[in-house]
Protein backbone atom coordinates (compact mmCIF):
# COMPACT_ATOMS: atom_id res chain seq x y z
CA UNK A 1 0.00 0.00 0.00
CA UNK A 2 3.11 2.48 0.30
CA UNK A 3 4.13 1.50 -2.98
CA UNK A 4 4.74 5.72 -3.46
CA UNK A 5 8.03 5.54 -1.51
CA UNK A 6 9.40 2.20 -2.84
CA UNK A 7 12.46 1.92 -5.61
CA UNK A 8 10.98 2.33 -8.80
CA UNK A 9 8.17 4.45 -8.46
CA UNK A 10 7.48 7.63 -9.93
CA UNK A 11 8.56 9.91 -6.68
CA UNK A 12 12.08 11.06 -8.07
CA UNK A 13 10.40 12.69 -11.25
CA UNK A 14 7.48 14.08 -9.63
CA UNK A 15 6.87 18.11 -9.10
CA UNK A 16 6.06 19.61 -5.92
CA UNK A 17 2.74 21.25 -6.11
CA UNK A 18 2.38 24.27 -4.18
CA UNK A 19 -0.83 26.71 -3.53
CA UNK A 20 -0.35 29.83 -0.96
CA UNK A 21 3.27 28.94 -0.34
CA UNK A 22 2.02 25.34 1.07
CA UNK A 23 2.89 22.05 -0.41
CA UNK A 24 -0.10 19.90 -1.06
CA UNK A 25 0.84 17.48 -3.44
CA UNK A 26 2.90 15.76 -6.03
CA UNK A 27 2.27 16.31 -9.58
CA UNK A 28 3.77 13.11 -11.99
CA UNK A 29 5.51 14.57 -14.55
CA UNK A 30 3.34 13.72 -17.79
CA UNK A 31 0.43 16.25 -15.71
CA UNK A 32 3.31 18.83 -15.37
CA UNK A 33 3.71 18.64 -19.31
CA UNK A 34 -0.30 19.43 -19.86
CA UNK A 35 0.17 22.08 -16.97
CA UNK A 36 2.69 24.25 -18.82
CA UNK A 37 -0.38 24.81 -21.26
CA UNK A 38 -1.97 26.72 -18.58
CA UNK A 39 0.30 29.62 -17.68
CA UNK A 40 -2.30 31.79 -16.21
CA UNK A 41 -3.37 29.25 -13.68
CA UNK A 42 -0.17 27.18 -13.34
CA UNK A 43 3.50 28.57 -13.07
CA UNK A 44 5.82 25.66 -13.42
CA UNK A 45 9.39 26.42 -12.11
CA UNK A 46 12.14 23.98 -14.00
CA UNK A 47 15.45 24.08 -11.77
CA UNK A 48 17.88 21.90 -13.94
CA UNK A 49 20.39 21.82 -10.98
CA UNK A 50 17.59 19.79 -9.15
CA UNK A 51 16.57 17.64 -12.31
CA UNK A 52 13.33 17.30 -13.75
CA UNK A 53 11.65 17.61 -9.96
CA UNK A 54 10.76 20.73 -9.54
CA UNK A 55 7.83 22.95 -8.52
CA UNK A 56 4.41 23.74 -10.14
CA UNK A 57 2.70 26.66 -7.66
CA UNK A 58 -1.24 27.86 -8.48
CA UNK A 59 -1.11 31.16 -9.27
CA UNK A 60 -0.63 33.45 -6.65
CA UNK A 61 -2.98 35.57 -7.95
CA UNK A 62 -5.76 33.28 -7.83
CA UNK A 63 -5.81 34.67 -3.40
CA UNK A 64 -9.19 32.44 -2.71
CA UNK A 65 -10.63 29.18 -1.69
CA UNK A 66 -13.40 30.20 -4.32
CA UNK A 67 -10.76 31.37 -7.05
CA UNK A 68 -8.98 29.15 -6.86
CA UNK A 69 -11.38 26.06 -7.38
CA UNK A 70 -13.15 27.60 -10.14
CA UNK A 71 -9.72 28.07 -12.02
CA UNK A 72 -8.44 24.47 -11.39
CA UNK A 73 -11.91 23.38 -12.20
CA UNK A 74 -11.92 25.00 -15.54
CA UNK A 75 -8.54 23.26 -16.61
CA UNK A 76 -9.97 20.07 -15.40
CA UNK A 77 -12.66 20.15 -17.61
CA UNK A 78 -10.85 21.35 -20.54
CA UNK A 79 -8.08 18.28 -19.54
CA UNK A 80 -11.28 15.94 -19.37
CA UNK A 81 -12.61 17.29 -22.69
CA UNK A 82 -9.06 16.54 -24.21
CA UNK A 83 -9.74 12.51 -22.64
CA UNK A 84 -5.70 12.78 -21.99
CA UNK A 85 -6.11 11.03 -18.22
CA UNK A 86 -7.95 8.13 -17.25
CA UNK A 87 -8.44 8.88 -14.28
CA UNK A 88 -10.79 11.90 -15.68
CA UNK A 89 -13.23 9.03 -17.18
CA UNK A 90 -14.39 8.48 -13.83
CA UNK A 91 -15.33 12.10 -13.21
CA UNK A 92 -17.32 11.96 -10.47
CA UNK A 93 -19.25 15.48 -9.98
CA UNK A 94 -17.94 14.88 -6.29
CA UNK A 95 -15.95 17.98 -5.08
CA UNK A 96 -12.60 17.25 -2.12
CA UNK A 97 -10.87 19.55 -0.15
CA UNK A 98 -7.29 20.32 -0.97
CA UNK A 99 -5.53 21.02 2.43
CA UNK A 100 -1.72 21.72 3.80
CA UNK A 101 -0.40 18.68 5.75
CA UNK A 102 -1.57 18.92 9.61
CA UNK A 103 -4.27 21.89 8.61
CA UNK A 104 -7.64 22.00 9.08
CA UNK A 105 -7.23 25.34 6.50
CA UNK A 106 -8.72 24.62 3.13
CA UNK A 107 -7.12 25.61 0.38
CA UNK A 108 -9.73 25.09 -2.32
CA UNK A 109 -11.98 22.71 -3.69
CA UNK A 110 -10.79 19.69 -6.63
CA UNK A 111 -12.95 17.33 -8.97
CA UNK A 112 -12.42 14.37 -6.85
CA UNK A 113 -11.25 12.23 -9.89
CA UNK A 114 -8.48 14.80 -10.74
CA UNK A 115 -6.95 14.48 -7.33
CA UNK A 116 -4.79 11.57 -7.83
CA UNK A 117 -3.04 13.85 -11.11
CA UNK A 118 -1.67 16.56 -8.20
CA UNK A 119 -1.23 13.47 -5.58
CA UNK A 120 -3.50 15.56 -3.53
CA UNK A 121 -4.18 13.81 0.12
CA UNK A 122 -8.05 12.24 -0.12
CA UNK A 123 -9.43 11.56 3.58
CA UNK A 124 -12.21 8.62 4.16
CA UNK A 125 -13.90 7.25 7.23
CA UNK A 126 -14.04 3.34 7.11
CA UNK A 127 -16.00 1.47 9.47
CA UNK A 128 -15.43 -1.75 11.56
CA UNK A 129 -18.30 -3.57 12.38
CA UNK A 130 -18.05 -6.27 15.15
CA UNK A 131 -19.52 -7.60 17.98
CA UNK A 132 -18.96 -10.61 20.83
CA UNK A 133 -20.56 -13.90 21.18
CA UNK A 134 -19.60 -14.89 24.94
CA UNK A 135 -15.69 -14.79 24.44
CA UNK A 136 -15.77 -15.24 20.44
CA UNK A 137 -15.56 -12.16 18.51
CA UNK A 138 -17.56 -11.66 14.96
CA UNK A 139 -16.99 -8.40 12.38
CA UNK A 140 -19.26 -8.09 9.77
CA UNK A 141 -17.48 -8.26 5.87
CA UNK A 142 -19.03 -6.65 3.07
CA UNK A 143 -18.20 -8.19 -0.62
CA UNK A 144 -18.16 -4.79 -3.01
CA UNK A 145 -20.96 -4.87 -5.84
CA UNK A 146 -19.11 -6.31 -9.14
CA UNK A 147 -20.36 -3.24 -10.86
CA UNK A 148 -17.72 -0.52 -8.26
CA UNK A 149 -15.37 1.05 -10.77
CA UNK A 150 -12.55 0.10 -8.45
CA UNK A 151 -11.98 -3.47 -6.73
CA UNK A 152 -15.12 -4.70 -7.92
CA UNK A 153 -15.72 -8.21 -6.22
CA UNK A 154 -13.26 -7.55 -3.58
CA UNK A 155 -14.20 -7.90 0.74
CA UNK A 156 -14.68 -4.74 2.41
CA UNK A 157 -15.18 -3.23 5.58
CA UNK A 158 -18.96 -2.80 6.89
CA UNK A 159 -19.15 1.02 5.59
CA UNK A 160 -16.84 3.31 4.16
CA UNK A 161 -16.27 6.41 1.90
CA UNK A 162 -14.61 9.42 1.01
CA UNK A 163 -14.75 12.83 3.17
CA UNK A 164 -16.51 15.02 0.32
CA UNK A 165 -16.28 18.82 0.82
CA UNK A 166 -18.68 20.07 3.15
CA UNK A 167 -19.10 17.33 4.86
CA UNK A 168 -17.52 16.27 8.77
CA UNK A 169 -16.29 13.06 9.53
CA UNK A 170 -18.99 11.41 11.39
CA UNK A 171 -21.81 12.42 8.97
CA UNK A 172 -20.09 10.62 6.23
CA UNK A 173 -19.56 7.47 8.37
CA UNK A 174 -23.51 7.43 9.00
CA UNK A 175 -24.65 8.41 5.50
CA UNK A 176 -22.31 5.69 4.37
CA UNK A 177 -23.83 3.19 6.88
CA UNK A 178 -27.25 4.03 6.17
CA UNK A 179 -26.46 3.77 2.34
CA UNK A 180 -24.24 0.93 1.73
CA UNK A 181 -25.79 -1.29 4.86
CA UNK A 182 -28.78 0.17 5.66
CA UNK A 183 -27.90 0.92 8.78
CA UNK A 184 -30.06 3.56 11.06
CA UNK A 185 -28.67 6.42 12.53
CA UNK A 186 -29.32 5.54 16.23
CA UNK A 187 -26.97 2.53 15.72
CA UNK A 188 -24.26 4.17 13.50
CA UNK A 189 -24.12 7.02 15.96
CA UNK A 190 -22.68 4.74 18.27
CA UNK A 191 -19.36 4.22 16.27
CA UNK A 192 -16.13 5.25 18.47
CA UNK A 193 -13.50 7.46 16.75
CA UNK A 194 -10.69 5.16 17.21
CA UNK A 195 -7.64 6.69 15.01
CA UNK A 196 -6.69 6.67 11.44
CA UNK A 197 -4.51 4.61 9.16
CA UNK A 198 -2.35 6.66 6.30
CA UNK A 199 -0.38 4.96 2.94
CA UNK A 200 0.68 6.38 -0.64
CA UNK A 201 0.18 4.46 -3.30
CA UNK A 202 0.66 4.85 -7.16
CA UNK A 203 -1.39 3.31 -10.03
CA UNK A 204 -1.18 3.98 -13.72
CA UNK A 205 -4.17 6.68 -12.96
CA UNK A 206 -1.91 8.76 -10.60
CA UNK A 207 -0.86 9.23 -6.92
CA UNK A 208 -2.72 8.24 -4.16
CA UNK A 209 -2.10 9.61 -0.54
CA UNK A 210 -4.82 8.96 1.70
CA UNK A 211 -5.70 8.86 5.15
CA UNK A 212 -8.62 6.82 6.43
CA UNK A 213 -10.51 7.92 9.82
CA UNK A 214 -11.35 4.29 11.61
CA UNK A 215 -14.09 4.18 13.41
CA UNK A 216 -15.16 1.14 15.37
CA UNK A 217 -18.85 -0.12 15.63
CA UNK A 218 -19.96 -2.69 18.38
CA UNK A 219 -23.46 -3.58 16.85
CA UNK A 220 -26.59 -5.80 18.45
CA UNK A 221 -25.98 -9.20 18.05
CA UNK A 222 -29.40 -9.77 16.32
CA UNK A 223 -28.33 -6.80 13.93
CA UNK A 224 -28.10 -7.83 10.44
CA UNK A 225 -26.35 -5.03 8.01
CA UNK A 226 -29.03 -4.90 4.60
CA UNK A 227 -27.67 -4.34 0.84
CA UNK A 228 -28.44 -0.38 0.60
CA UNK A 229 -27.78 1.39 -2.48
CA UNK A 230 -26.13 -1.64 -4.62
CA UNK A 231 -22.41 -0.90 -3.93
CA UNK A 232 -22.26 -4.04 -1.72
CA UNK A 233 -23.45 -7.29 -2.88
CA UNK A 234 -23.30 -9.11 0.27
CA UNK A 235 -22.29 -9.03 3.91
CA UNK A 236 -20.96 -11.89 5.86
CA UNK A 237 -20.67 -12.54 9.10
CA UNK A 238 -17.38 -14.07 10.41
CA UNK A 239 -14.96 -15.50 13.29
CA UNK A 240 -12.24 -13.02 13.77
CA UNK A 241 -9.62 -15.90 13.44
CA UNK A 242 -11.13 -16.51 9.65
CA UNK A 243 -11.40 -12.30 9.19
CA UNK A 244 -7.62 -12.41 10.30
CA UNK A 245 -6.52 -15.21 7.88
CA UNK A 246 -8.79 -13.70 5.16
CA UNK A 247 -6.54 -10.15 5.26
CA UNK A 248 -3.29 -12.09 4.28
CA UNK A 249 -4.86 -12.80 0.61
CA UNK A 250 -5.61 -10.76 -2.62
CA UNK A 251 -9.37 -11.13 -1.88
CA UNK A 252 -9.50 -8.13 0.50
CA UNK A 253 -9.32 -4.38 -0.81
CA UNK A 254 -6.00 -3.16 0.03
CA UNK A 255 -6.73 -0.37 2.29
CA UNK A 256 -9.67 -2.36 3.86
CA UNK A 257 -7.04 -5.12 4.89
CA UNK A 258 -4.83 -1.96 6.81
CA UNK A 259 -7.99 -0.95 8.27
CA UNK A 260 -9.05 -4.66 9.95
CA UNK A 261 -5.19 -5.42 10.75
CA UNK A 262 -5.58 -1.95 12.86
CA UNK A 263 -8.77 -3.16 14.52
CA UNK A 264 -6.93 -7.15 15.16
CA UNK A 265 -3.54 -4.99 16.96
CA UNK A 266 -6.08 -2.41 19.07
CA UNK A 267 -7.77 -5.43 20.12
CA UNK A 268 -4.79 -7.24 21.36
CA UNK A 269 -5.43 -10.49 18.72
CA UNK A 270 -2.17 -10.01 17.54
CA UNK A 271 1.11 -10.76 20.03
CA UNK A 272 4.26 -8.77 20.03
CA UNK A 273 5.81 -11.63 21.49
CA UNK A 274 5.09 -14.42 18.89
CA UNK A 275 4.78 -12.04 15.57
CA UNK A 276 8.38 -10.72 13.92
CA UNK A 277 6.53 -7.94 11.67
CA UNK A 278 4.50 -6.12 14.85
CA UNK A 279 5.92 -3.27 14.30
CA UNK A 280 6.59 -3.24 11.09
CA UNK A 281 2.60 -3.61 10.96
CA UNK A 282 2.22 -0.64 13.11
CA UNK A 283 4.54 1.88 11.78
CA UNK A 284 3.24 0.72 7.96
CA UNK A 285 -0.58 1.43 8.81
CA UNK A 286 0.43 5.15 10.11
CA UNK A 287 2.85 6.64 7.46
CA UNK A 288 3.34 10.46 7.59
CA UNK A 289 1.85 11.63 4.13
CA UNK B 1 9.40 13.68 21.58
CA UNK B 2 10.90 13.43 17.51
CA UNK B 3 13.10 16.26 18.06
CA UNK B 4 16.12 14.29 16.42
CA UNK B 5 13.72 14.76 12.86
CA UNK B 6 13.25 18.96 13.57
CA UNK B 7 15.94 21.69 11.85
CA UNK B 8 18.67 21.99 14.31
CA UNK B 9 19.24 18.82 15.17
CA UNK B 10 22.33 16.42 14.96
CA UNK B 11 20.75 14.31 12.40
CA UNK B 12 22.74 15.50 9.19
CA UNK B 13 25.75 15.50 10.98
CA UNK B 14 25.42 11.65 12.38
CA UNK B 15 27.55 8.81 10.58
CA UNK B 16 25.54 5.93 9.97
CA UNK B 17 26.38 2.48 12.39
CA UNK B 18 26.27 -0.52 10.38
CA UNK B 19 27.12 -4.08 11.76
CA UNK B 20 27.31 -6.98 9.47
CA UNK B 21 25.90 -5.10 6.65
CA UNK B 22 22.73 -3.60 8.58
CA UNK B 23 22.03 -0.38 9.53
CA UNK B 24 21.63 -0.06 13.51
CA UNK B 25 22.00 3.40 14.61
CA UNK B 26 23.12 6.61 14.36
CA UNK B 27 26.87 7.64 15.96
CA UNK B 28 27.15 11.81 16.96
CA UNK B 29 29.85 12.99 15.33
CA UNK B 30 31.99 13.35 19.17
CA UNK B 31 31.30 9.81 19.29
CA UNK B 32 33.06 8.94 15.65
CA UNK B 33 35.95 11.02 16.87
CA UNK B 34 36.81 8.81 19.49
CA UNK B 35 35.87 5.34 17.72
CA UNK B 36 39.26 6.17 15.60
CA UNK B 37 41.05 4.94 18.45
CA UNK B 38 39.85 1.69 17.89
CA UNK B 39 40.66 0.60 14.55
CA UNK B 40 40.25 -3.38 15.67
CA UNK B 41 36.54 -3.40 16.37
CA UNK B 42 35.17 -0.17 14.05
CA UNK B 43 36.09 1.39 10.66
CA UNK B 44 35.23 4.91 9.89
CA UNK B 45 34.42 5.74 6.30
CA UNK B 46 35.10 9.26 5.58
CA UNK B 47 33.48 9.95 2.27
CA UNK B 48 34.52 13.81 1.77
CA UNK B 49 31.98 13.70 -1.31
CA UNK B 50 29.57 13.07 1.59
CA UNK B 51 30.54 15.15 4.17
CA UNK B 52 30.79 14.56 7.44
CA UNK B 53 27.68 12.11 7.45
CA UNK B 54 30.03 9.18 6.82
CA UNK B 55 29.88 5.43 7.91
CA UNK B 56 30.98 3.53 10.91
CA UNK B 57 31.07 0.20 10.55
CA UNK B 58 31.57 -3.10 12.84
CA UNK B 59 34.33 -4.68 12.15
CA UNK B 60 33.47 -7.55 9.76
CA UNK B 61 35.79 -10.12 10.96
CA UNK B 62 33.71 -9.91 14.20
CA UNK B 63 31.57 -12.84 12.66
CA UNK B 64 29.42 -13.78 16.04
CA UNK B 65 26.34 -12.58 18.12
CA UNK B 66 29.13 -12.83 21.19
CA UNK B 67 32.19 -11.89 19.51
CA UNK B 68 30.90 -8.53 18.59
CA UNK B 69 29.31 -7.89 21.61
CA UNK B 70 32.76 -8.54 23.64
CA UNK B 71 34.35 -6.43 21.61
CA UNK B 72 32.18 -3.40 21.93
CA UNK B 73 31.78 -3.96 25.13
CA UNK B 74 35.49 -3.45 25.84
CA UNK B 75 35.66 -0.32 24.40
CA UNK B 76 32.86 0.81 26.19
CA UNK B 77 34.40 0.06 29.60
CA UNK B 78 37.34 1.66 27.95
CA UNK B 79 35.49 4.79 26.57
CA UNK B 80 33.76 5.01 30.62
CA UNK B 81 37.08 4.60 32.63
CA UNK B 82 37.96 7.97 30.29
CA UNK B 83 35.16 9.55 31.66
CA UNK B 84 34.16 11.04 28.30
CA UNK B 85 30.85 10.90 27.95
CA UNK B 86 27.94 11.60 30.38
CA UNK B 87 25.55 8.35 29.71
CA UNK B 88 28.49 6.03 30.23
CA UNK B 89 28.54 7.41 33.97
CA UNK B 90 24.61 6.09 34.75
CA UNK B 91 26.49 2.92 33.58
CA UNK B 92 23.35 0.12 34.73
CA UNK B 93 25.09 -3.22 34.26
CA UNK B 94 21.96 -4.35 31.61
CA UNK B 95 22.13 -5.03 27.89
CA UNK B 96 20.26 -4.35 25.56
CA UNK B 97 19.73 -6.41 21.97
CA UNK B 98 21.06 -4.52 18.87
CA UNK B 99 18.71 -5.04 15.77
CA UNK B 100 18.38 -3.81 12.73
CA UNK B 101 14.71 -2.70 11.92
CA UNK B 102 12.15 -5.31 11.38
CA UNK B 103 13.78 -7.76 12.14
CA UNK B 104 13.89 -10.06 14.78
CA UNK B 105 17.49 -11.29 14.15
CA UNK B 106 19.67 -9.60 17.22
CA UNK B 107 23.43 -9.08 15.97
CA UNK B 108 24.98 -8.47 19.64
CA UNK B 109 23.81 -7.02 22.51
CA UNK B 110 25.52 -3.69 23.95
CA UNK B 111 25.26 -1.84 27.59
CA UNK B 112 22.16 -0.03 28.27
CA UNK B 113 23.69 3.49 29.19
CA UNK B 114 26.03 2.74 25.80
CA UNK B 115 23.01 2.92 23.33
CA UNK B 116 22.52 6.60 22.51
CA UNK B 117 25.88 7.33 21.50
CA UNK B 118 25.18 4.53 18.92
CA UNK B 119 21.90 5.49 18.22
CA UNK B 120 20.85 2.25 18.99
CA UNK B 121 16.96 1.52 19.08
CA UNK B 122 16.40 0.84 22.57
CA UNK B 123 12.94 -1.10 23.05
CA UNK B 124 10.43 -0.68 26.71
CA UNK B 125 7.33 -1.69 27.17
CA UNK B 126 4.24 0.40 29.04
CA UNK B 127 0.78 -0.58 30.78
CA UNK B 128 -1.95 1.55 30.96
CA UNK B 129 -3.98 0.66 34.02
CA UNK B 130 -7.42 2.04 33.82
CA UNK B 131 -11.29 0.85 34.36
CA UNK B 132 -14.78 1.69 34.44
CA UNK B 133 -16.97 2.48 37.43
CA UNK B 134 -20.61 2.79 35.63
CA UNK B 135 -19.53 4.98 32.17
CA UNK B 136 -16.82 6.98 33.51
CA UNK B 137 -13.39 6.17 32.77
CA UNK B 138 -10.31 6.37 35.22
CA UNK B 139 -6.85 5.41 34.97
CA UNK B 140 -4.23 4.95 37.91
CA UNK B 141 -1.07 7.49 37.18
CA UNK B 142 2.14 6.93 38.60
CA UNK B 143 4.49 9.57 39.96
CA UNK B 144 8.31 8.96 39.78
CA UNK B 145 10.25 8.92 42.24
CA UNK B 146 12.75 11.83 43.19
CA UNK B 147 15.41 9.33 43.46
CA UNK B 148 15.35 8.20 39.56
CA UNK B 149 18.42 9.31 37.41
CA UNK B 150 15.72 10.44 34.31
CA UNK B 151 12.58 12.39 35.03
CA UNK B 152 12.79 12.38 38.69
CA UNK B 153 8.87 13.34 40.13
CA UNK B 154 7.29 13.38 36.75
CA UNK B 155 3.49 11.18 36.36
CA UNK B 156 4.28 8.37 34.12
CA UNK B 157 1.86 4.84 33.38
CA UNK B 158 0.90 2.23 36.17
CA UNK B 159 3.96 0.54 34.83
CA UNK B 160 7.16 0.63 32.43
CA UNK B 161 10.21 -0.73 31.82
CA UNK B 162 13.23 -1.28 29.03
CA UNK B 163 13.16 -5.03 27.46
CA UNK B 164 16.56 -6.10 28.48
CA UNK B 165 18.70 -8.98 26.50
CA UNK B 166 16.73 -12.23 27.39
CA UNK B 167 13.78 -11.08 28.04
CA UNK B 168 10.22 -10.88 26.45
CA UNK B 169 7.97 -8.47 26.04
CA UNK B 170 4.71 -9.97 28.40
CA UNK B 171 7.11 -11.22 30.60
CA UNK B 172 9.02 -7.53 30.98
CA UNK B 173 5.46 -5.92 31.78
CA UNK B 174 4.72 -8.90 34.50
CA UNK B 175 7.98 -8.47 36.24
CA UNK B 176 7.17 -4.35 36.22
CA UNK B 177 4.00 -4.20 37.32
CA UNK B 178 5.27 -6.99 40.17
CA UNK B 179 8.09 -4.55 41.37
CA UNK B 180 7.08 -1.28 40.47
CA UNK B 181 3.19 -1.55 41.67
CA UNK B 182 2.68 -4.98 43.42
CA UNK B 183 0.45 -5.84 41.01
CA UNK B 184 0.41 -9.69 40.87
CA UNK B 185 1.06 -12.02 38.00
CA UNK B 186 -2.22 -13.22 38.03
CA UNK B 187 -3.52 -9.90 36.91
CA UNK B 188 -1.01 -8.34 34.93
CA UNK B 189 -1.25 -11.19 32.78
CA UNK B 190 -4.20 -9.97 31.77
CA UNK B 191 -2.93 -6.80 29.56
CA UNK B 192 -3.91 -6.80 26.30
CA UNK B 193 -1.23 -5.63 23.90
CA UNK B 194 -2.99 -2.98 21.56
CA UNK B 195 0.02 -1.80 19.74
CA UNK B 196 3.47 0.70 19.59
CA UNK B 197 4.87 4.04 20.21
CA UNK B 198 7.60 5.03 18.60
CA UNK B 199 9.78 8.30 18.33
CA UNK B 200 13.43 9.42 18.20
CA UNK B 201 14.44 12.32 20.10
CA UNK B 202 17.94 13.65 21.19
CA UNK B 203 19.74 14.89 24.14
CA UNK B 204 22.92 16.07 25.46
CA UNK B 205 23.68 12.54 26.28
CA UNK B 206 23.05 11.40 22.70
CA UNK B 207 19.87 9.74 20.35
CA UNK B 208 17.48 7.98 21.46
CA UNK B 209 15.58 5.96 18.76
CA UNK B 210 12.80 4.50 21.13
CA UNK B 211 9.66 2.06 20.50
CA UNK B 212 7.15 1.64 23.29
CA UNK B 213 5.23 -1.47 22.91
CA UNK B 214 1.76 -0.68 24.77
CA UNK B 215 -0.43 -2.76 26.61
CA UNK B 216 -3.71 -2.38 27.84
CA UNK B 217 -4.83 -3.39 31.50
CA UNK B 218 -8.52 -3.25 32.86
CA UNK B 219 -7.82 -3.29 36.33
CA UNK B 220 -10.69 -4.36 38.89
CA UNK B 221 -11.88 -1.44 40.43
CA UNK B 222 -11.26 -2.37 43.80
CA UNK B 223 -7.91 -2.92 42.89
CA UNK B 224 -4.98 -0.58 44.33
CA UNK B 225 -1.67 -0.57 42.98
CA UNK B 226 1.15 -0.10 45.97
CA UNK B 227 4.76 1.46 45.69
CA UNK B 228 6.71 -1.64 44.82
CA UNK B 229 10.80 -0.99 44.40
CA UNK B 230 10.69 2.69 45.09
CA UNK B 231 11.03 3.81 41.66
CA UNK B 232 7.63 5.57 41.95
CA UNK B 233 6.47 7.49 44.86
CA UNK B 234 2.28 7.48 44.55
CA UNK B 235 -0.14 6.33 42.63
CA UNK B 236 -3.18 8.27 41.75
CA UNK B 237 -6.53 7.52 40.55
CA UNK B 238 -7.79 10.00 38.16
CA UNK B 239 -11.12 10.65 35.94
CA UNK B 240 -10.20 10.53 32.67
CA UNK B 241 -10.51 13.99 32.25
CA UNK B 242 -8.54 15.08 34.09
CA UNK B 243 -5.70 12.60 32.82
CA UNK B 244 -6.34 13.99 29.31
CA UNK B 245 -5.84 17.43 30.51
CA UNK B 246 -2.91 16.66 32.45
CA UNK B 247 -1.00 15.28 29.27
CA UNK B 248 -0.73 18.90 27.80
CA UNK B 249 1.18 19.90 30.17
CA UNK B 250 5.01 19.12 31.58
CA UNK B 251 4.17 17.31 34.56
CA UNK B 252 4.15 14.17 32.58
CA UNK B 253 7.18 11.97 31.47
CA UNK B 254 7.06 12.65 27.31
CA UNK B 255 7.02 9.27 26.50
CA UNK B 256 4.15 8.30 29.07
CA UNK B 257 2.18 11.29 27.92
CA UNK B 258 2.25 9.72 24.19
CA UNK B 259 1.17 6.63 25.78
CA UNK B 260 -1.60 7.87 27.12
CA UNK B 261 -2.47 9.90 24.19
CA UNK B 262 -2.41 6.99 21.89
CA UNK B 263 -4.78 5.11 24.64
CA UNK B 264 -6.96 8.59 24.29
CA UNK B 265 -6.65 7.84 20.50
CA UNK B 266 -7.94 4.37 20.84
CA UNK B 267 -10.58 4.33 22.94
CA UNK B 268 -12.25 7.12 21.38
CA UNK B 269 -11.84 10.01 24.09
CA UNK B 270 -10.72 12.15 20.92
CA UNK B 271 -13.13 13.62 18.39
CA UNK B 272 -11.71 13.64 14.83
CA UNK B 273 -14.54 16.25 13.97
CA UNK B 274 -13.50 18.66 16.78
CA UNK B 275 -9.72 18.36 17.20
CA UNK B 276 -7.34 19.45 14.03
CA UNK B 277 -4.06 17.45 15.41
CA UNK B 278 -5.94 14.79 15.22
CA UNK B 279 -3.98 13.11 12.22
CA UNK B 280 -0.64 14.67 13.80
CA UNK B 281 -1.22 13.01 16.83
CA UNK B 282 -1.74 9.87 15.20
CA UNK B 283 1.15 10.16 12.66
CA UNK B 284 3.35 11.44 15.17
CA UNK B 285 2.73 8.72 17.29
CA UNK B 286 3.86 5.97 15.23
CA UNK B 287 7.50 7.68 13.52
CA UNK B 288 8.82 4.87 11.53
CA UNK B 289 12.84 4.49 13.60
Amino acid sequence: MNSFHLPGSSKGTCSTFLVDGQTVGSIPAAVVKELHGYPEVFTVYQDSTRGPASCVELNTKLSSYDLRSAAVHQVLEDLRSRNLFQTLREWRDERYEVMPQFSDRTLMNMERAATPLFGVKQYGVHVNGYFWRGSEPFMWIARRSLTKPTYPGLLDNLAAGGISTGMGIKETLIKECQEEACIPEAIAARAKPVGSVSYTYESVKGIYPECQFVYDLELPQDFVPRVGDGEVQQFYLWPMEKVKETIATTDFKPNCALVVLDFLVRHGFIDPDQEPYYLEFVEGLHQAL
